[in-house]
């Protein structure tokens, strides 16, 4: 495999968690008395831009995956060789853990901040933001992750628009990050999940499976969804998306 | 028909509820002692982000309609064949209670959450999210489906910019929702309405009528108000919209 | 003249002046004790909104100027011709009116409402929402439309990307506001002024010639500014935006 | 080198220092007891509309630049000639300057504002808005601005699909000020950082020796990563980004 491949992997799962995470840690609650933050909104926005910037500027080289949940989802859909997966997922926790470092470098700069009060890492029950079950983020991060993957098949499939599926796939991530960041602060990618969680510490570490198993089983669930229900040869009821307006409006 | 297209539309809907309604309900008011929940702005991107991203992922195969009052319209406007609007429709609300009955196994993950609070239904009066008349609930709801027919006749119309569609049709429904949730929640979508509804119970199914006329009356006049005033053939007009900078800015 | 062309100008106005106007009056400060209203940003993302959307729609049937200070700056810039003007102007500030009254009808809905508020009126002093003065407020009209003019000229040269004019031309308007809600409430558009002040009355209409000459005047300057400065032939200059990375980064 | 350069750049400065650093001082904390206020991520959004809605404009002609570190980037990854870049600098910075005046003739223009408290000026320790140290501060601006600059080489690349590159620039600068206000106020922009400076006097300009070593330190860093990470002939692997699904999900 070319190298850069997993060069490009380990960059942008590096923007990804830094972005992401950084958002979070940094901007989400600043100055909290106010309505200054950039509360959960913003946290989404930022998930959704690394992926859109980094599918426009790396995304020719490696695809764009960032997120091993994407990669092995994939294979499962028959878009990407499964000898290729296991370099892929490697960079990218290689990526997801340097940008936690840089993260903590920068977060640490201020008084009073402690890694061990989460650095954005995801949870559930006593670390779900907003205190919900293992079921119900059982369930969130599974159907959240197939979904994304469906966007991700239909936006990449053969045919569609030329330069759109960056605009598809990151604002998916970040639609997906408005509905759920109360539920397990949004995982949907392994990577995302254990870069910071390897810097918390504790129970952190202790609810990282869940976010390696969810997403994971997600994806393939979504790949294999998208194969089954609209046929391994979708692509031929593909009507340009704007080109026959009595089929399409989408 | 094609069964593709009815697995597309009922993916899709279960999308629009799942995100829309499951931002509404999970996120808009989280720790509401601070600003971090994503309030109505957050709400209003999640539902368009859902149709730009199904509509991207899913428009191929169906159209990417997710909406009966949409499928109606099209009808109306000659967009699409009135023998194939009772399946759509019946996908649609199909795909809309299955996001509903998910949304529900999450959202009760969490001590103290009821249903019959709402559940992100639609409604007037009392079950107006600002105590607005059913006056003011059916003409908001009948000029935003208009508007939204409108947009959507004119974005996929021939010769349309290649891909830009989504990106037209799903902000228009952000834009709706900026302008009208606290009117009436905002619907547009009888799918959308319905599937909530039945969870949430008592006067949220009581109210559901005006929420599939009067969606459906508008996106019939926006479709004929498009064919009519902008003529049956206002195709002959088109300038590739950047092409010819003496006619045309937008 | 094509009458398509008057009665897309006249829908296009009315969605602009009903969203972004209905965004502020209904939406941006609903439950004040929360943070779920939409604020500014909500407000300026619904105004940027309601021109690309209506530029998706309409702008191949009359340009999708939508603005009177728009129409006259591309006169001035010999991008429209100038005996068409009238007519368009005409149409623009009878959409915006209608769209005042559709407004009022849906607004009035709620117990505790009163057009003599503001119903989302421009003004300077006493009617600044942030108390700018007359000085400060012709300042910022006539510099935000010298800009939008040069924004909108440079998006629709001949040799713009196809299809991207709508999505620069409505998020400058969404910048535009971001800037300058707090100075003036946001004119840069005559026709979005007269429409809630007629309903408004009093002072608002007082102040209203302001948003009438500071817009208009700013859309010449900035026409000519971009003819002057960047040439009559710009165009030669034209490196397609992304085809030639040593000449273009953006 | 044709003067029509050198005014772009100059009037796309202008545009960026007036959009983003306006939104902060007019509208970030707009009635700071409610949440109208457009906060951290309106600022965000303006900072990154100005260089998408100014890409789209002025771009074809200059390269839209509008910051000495892209620029001195662009040298350092041989995309932009080493002869040009001293004109580009001054004309940034003399944008930059233009825009900071024309932004305290409106700011001032309501009782109560003063230039020293900050005038939207980049800085560490007490002039952090967060409070964070020199070492979080040039950490972050490095890191930022090579981040930005593998955006911008990347979506720049020959090959690019044609119009995405205004996107993908944009909103990377609108995730970068999403993620880093809390520590400098973001620069990653030498001339954004000079403008407002001069104005704010005292510490603003003692400080001001760090942003445009960071990022221009930043900028270099990440061209010459693109390039060497990447591979100097990177446009090799360049599968047309939606072009071949087998390849490329972004």
């Amino acid at each position: 495999m070319d190298p850069r491949k997993l060069g490009a992997e380990a960059l942008g799962t590096f923007w990804l968690v830094l972005g992401g995470c950084g958002s979070a840690v940094l901007a989400a609650g600043f100055m909290p008395d106010t309505s200054l933050g950039i509360g959960l909104v913003g946290v989404s926005l930022a998930f959704g831009l690394t992926v859109l910037t980094g599918a426009y500027a790396l995304g020719h080289v490696s695809g764009g995956h960032f997120n091993p949940a994407v990669t092995l989802g994939l294979v499962a859909g028959r878009r990407f060789p499964a000898a290729d997966a296991v370099g892929y997922v490697l960079a990218q926790v290689l990526g997801a853990i340097a940008a936690a470092a840089v993260l903590a470098v920068i977060a640490t700069g201020v008084d009073g901040f402690e890694l061990s009060d989460g650095f954005a890492s995801n949870g559930f029950d006593d670390l779900s933001p907003g205190g919900y079950s293992l079921l119900a983020a059982l369930v969130t991060e599974v159907v959240m992750t197939a979904m994304f993957l469906v966007v991700i098949m239909g936006a990449t499939r053969r045919g569609a628009p030329n330069g759109t599926a960056p605009v598809a796939i990151g604002l998916a991530l970040t639609l997906i990050h408005l509905i759920s960041i109360p539920v397990t602060n949004t995982s949907v990618n392994p990577a995302r999940s254990t870069g910071p969680a390897l810097f918390a510490g504790g129970d952190h570490i202790a609810q990282l499976w869940l976010f390696w198993l969810a997403p994971i089983v997600g994806a393939v669930i979504g790949a294999v969804l998208y194969r089954s229900l609209l046929g391994e040869r979708a692509e031929d009821l593909d009507a340009d998306i704007t080109g026959d307006p009595e089929q399409s409006i989408g």
